[in-house]
């Protein structure tokens, strides 16, 4: 009933990036916080460092007392405190004084400067100075990091240990971010069983539920598993489960045009078929629709073209439900040999980079998940083109660079 | 006691090279392998596909029973069973018989090519095939993706949702990986408090405890974390009840010279310190130690020396725990202006890039993290450099390459 002519890619990718949707937002301790995505600004309630402080282990001194002083003509202030890490000195610091304190104690009222303990000689409360400080020398100011209101972090920001750190010292203990979407993955197929020793005659292992569960992880969204047989009542009841709980369905199976092929039928039945077979190779029976306003991506059956079909229309849509936006970077490399390609479909090519170069590789069957192991990026090949000759130069992208 | 003379990066980082211990091996189920090291070579239990099978929904035949075979000339063939996804015929085809099958079904004894089921007319039992097929048409044949006993992922690959896949398919449903290692955070200081709501006097937010977590999660280890204040005895208490169950423990703060700097003096006396002060800027007054042959990694109380020490120290270390080999990528940026640098000290510039211009923050306190949350790189330089001139290039290090 579908797949009669095949749409363009960028059609298909255009009525996907249509149908977007955020998550949703919660919140979390900032303790679990890395790698979510900050759903809102965050700005600071204090002033870090909350006082001016000491830099350094040494004295804190009136910077002026201390003026033309070296090792042959030292100052000498008396000490009239000792405070350690984590205490303050009530002491308001006169001319000719000095106050013991430890890296990052609050600089006492009255004091300027701190001089480094290996410029000094203690004797007793008698504190020996070998060195002219200028005002402010070895003081961090109150606020040097940030002040309270200061805006700290954006929206949208995808959280790295750095900014959990700056999070936390703002003194925030919980944030908002983008909910991490719950995928439901229902893999079709009378012929697939889940371990070897259910294999029997035409069975063969279902790949695709433990390549999709990766996939989902990948994206840093979370999985929800499940596999049907072919019958389209079992199918149609299994989408109508995971359709509440799930942000999205992604299916695998059953989106050719032969009968048994019952996917693409069943989605049809129950909302809106909006795309079904796209002009690219591997992957040309690429499905996807939505019912109750949940995006449905129907994956061909075929390991490898499931794969590659997530990594088109799939992998970036999950990102974005997490308010994360990348572009993976095309590269620019020489091709190892002739690359034909048919004209009116994009290519992704399996390809293994070495420094500027890049080799196709010669097995191309949808079947063989090899191919994608032996491989580390695609070789992308317009639809306007009838291939790359040898030495010439074609845009790669790497796997590992689609990843979150 | 220590921190006397700076010991050279070169030489730090080959005395924690020669500690370098796998964290050990454990067995895990396929489902949960994804980005897990695999820890043995794994051969394939079957064939992949196991039987000839047809790659279209079409029909079974003899090729040379199509030879001439067009539209205006079709061949006539006689259909004699019909079989579903995951069944197999047991007709052994003889010359002028055609058996309808599925993508993916075995392939009949006796047939040797499938023709697409858009050349074909099908009246009842009778099929007109509109095709010439040349023999092995449509057929993806036994063992194409693989055969029984061959190696299909070595030792050491970080797994790729393909990889899981193809192991998968291979028959395995458990697998050897190298453990996650356990790694202590013991974070140390009496003015370190862990929200805003205790915060009084001299006290300020432990951001360490929080930005170390995430480090150890972005290196793909299990963080067990506690804070101490300085006392030495709750220091060595803490760890000698780490040591058991973890792999390696990284402390903050206490690794000056001051009193009350006690980390150092703890691990010095439960084991041995083998190295303190590494002429590195910012991070000098980094540690590190082996206590009943557990390493301990002593970083400072400064959030930004900590960081950084954990980037050139650490990361690494963690990462080959896991048998992970990486080696990120050092790029050739030009200078946006003039960088000063001391001799003697290598150091790690906070730096921003733009394409192939790379530009040095201007904060520099070893205190400030909003330095690291506004930088996205390190500019590299050596000991024996005195700086980078305006419009010189130099050598920048991306965050985003160090983690896992």
């Amino acid at each position: 009933m579908f797949l009669s002519n095949l749409m363009p890619l960028e059609k298909a990718l255009h009525i996907i990036k249509d149908r977007e949707v955020i998550a949703g937002i919660e919140e979390v301790s900032i303790i679990d916080a890395y790698n979510r995505v900050l759903a809102e600004d965050v700005k600071s309630i204090l002033n870090s460092p909350g006082f001016d402080n000491s830099a350094m282990d040494g004295y804190a001194v009136k910077a002026e007392d201390t003026f033309g002083s070296s090792q042959t003509n030292p100052a000498h202030l008396n000490i009239v405190d000792r405070i350690g890490a984590g205490k303050a000195s009530h002491v308001s610091l006169k001319s000719g004084e000095a106050v013991k304190i430890a890296t990052g104690a609050p600089v006492p009222e009255g004091a300027n400067a701190v001089v480094m303990e290996e410029y000094t000689i203690e004797k007793g409360n008698d504190l020996e100075v070998e060195y002219s400080l200028t005002p402010f020398e070895n003081v961090s100011p109150k606020g040097e990091d940030f002040k309270k209101e200061d805006l700290i972090l954006k929206s949208g920001k995808l959280l790295r240990p750095q900014d959990i750190g700056i999070i936390s010292s703002s003194g925030h203990e919980k944030i908002n971010v983008f909910k991490k979407p719950k995928i439901g993955i229902i893999t079709t197929g009378n012929e697939l069983v889940m371990s070897l020793s259910e294999i029997k005659e035409a069975k063969i292992i279902n790949s695709n539920y433990f390549t999709l569960k990766a996939l989902v992880e990948s994206s840093l969204a979370m999985p929800e598993l499940t596999h049907c047989t072919d019958e389209a009542e079992t199918v149609s009841n299994q989408i109508k489960k995971f359709l509440k709980p799930c942000d999205a369905i992604i299916t695998t199976g059953g989106t050719a045009i032969s009968k048994g092929d019952v996917v693409v039928d069943v989605v049809d039945e129950l909302g809106e078929v909006l795309i079904h077979g796209v002009a690219i190779k591997p992957g040309k029976p690429f499905g996807f629709g939505i019912i109750d306003d949940k995006p449905i991506f129907m994956l061909s059956g075929y390991p490898v073209a499931s794969m590659v079909q997530f990594d088109i229309f799939v992998r970036n849509f999950i990102l974005k439900m997490q308010n994360i936006h990348r572009e993976p970077p095309i590269f620019k490399k020489t091709a190892s040999r002739k690359i034909p390609s048919a004209l009116g479909r994009t290519e992704y090519i399996r390809a293994k980079t070495d420094g500027d170069v890049v080799a196709p590789l010669k097995i191309r069957g949808s079947g063989v998940i090899r191919s994608m192991v032996e491989s580390d990026s695609y070789i992308l090949i317009d639809e306007n083109s009838e291939g790359i000759a040898k030495d010439e130069e074609c845009n790669v992208l790497l796997y590992d660079s689609l990843k979150a």
